[in-house]
């Protein structure tokens, strides 16, 4: 089976950025950690994502992941919100890959499913089932939550064959 | 009237990102540089966040720019463009704020206002006021000119009395 891989999902947000650790070998999962990394919303935009920027690398300096994975998030309200998601989204993915890992993507249907085993699910749903995969698993924010389970996602994707052969090929 | 001031503007974009560096002393500008940082379309969406990252942070270090300004912009397309619009904007907003500059953000009315003399007009107005307002300045794509025409506005914009006592009581 090899070595355990410690794997980082991240939920992007501005306000809140959730991180969750795993780590994962052969079929089994190990919980690490979680966390939720704020930005102060009375700061300029610039300093807000210096904060995320420097919390995350914060957390990647400390727990030495291997691999990263976050969510392909849409949101659906409007194109601020949208904008505001994407300035996060793009902090969340560098500073994993400055690091050297590979960042991985999963549309939230592909979460789910990993998770709850179908593609649809609530909150509650997605929550209760990273508590049952991960029974020492702890989480402050919803955010810190949906974060492992993106980990778990990556935990089952990476299994596959298909990706595999797609790794060995890149 | 104090020394010269070296303004960045950066016109973000997952594809192009442009800048454009000025100085300004009083009321005169005078070109420095300009140019765009291109990211791989065929690279995952991190390492192409990271190209844009090591581009703009190159120049910086080159340049050595002391103010930093950013356009608000929005996108009318899909949420698709929006969010990989935001995730360039995130970086384009990071890489100065994390050398220690003052990251300004203006709406693109503001822009043509200070560029054009009114709030509206198309790109090419724009890109003709700005060989007009910088002789010397060359660009080699419109992101480039866009990335001068925000910097441009900076220069004006930090010369009002309200702009001053803000930076003041910051």
């Amino acid at each position: 089976m090899g070595e355990a891989i410690r794997i980082i999902g991240i939920d992007p947000g501005l306000r809140r950025t959730g991180w969750g650790i795993v780590e994962s070998l052969g079929n089994s999962l190990r919980f690490v950690g979680s966390g939720t990394v704020r930005s102060d919303d009375k700061a300029a935009l610039a300093t807000r994502l210096c904060q995320l920027h420097d919390g995350l690398a914060e957390i990647l300096h400390a727990a030495m992941p291997q691999e990263a994975a976050v969510e392909q998030t849409f949101v659906n309200k409007d194109a601020v919100a949208t904008l505001k998601l994407g300035q996060a989204r793009g902090i969340a993915m560098l500073v994993p890959a400055r690091a050297g890992l590979v960042v991985a993507e999963y549309a939230p249907n592909a979460v789910k499913k990993a998770v709850i085993g179908v593609g649809h699910g609530d909150k509650k749903q997605i929550h209760m089932m990273v508590k049952v995969l991960l029974p020492k698993a702890t989480f402050d924010t919803e955010h810190a939550a949906d974060a492992l389970a993106i980990a778990i996602c990556h935990a089952h994707h990476r299994q596959s064959v298909a990706y595999r052969m797609a790794a060995l090929a890149s």
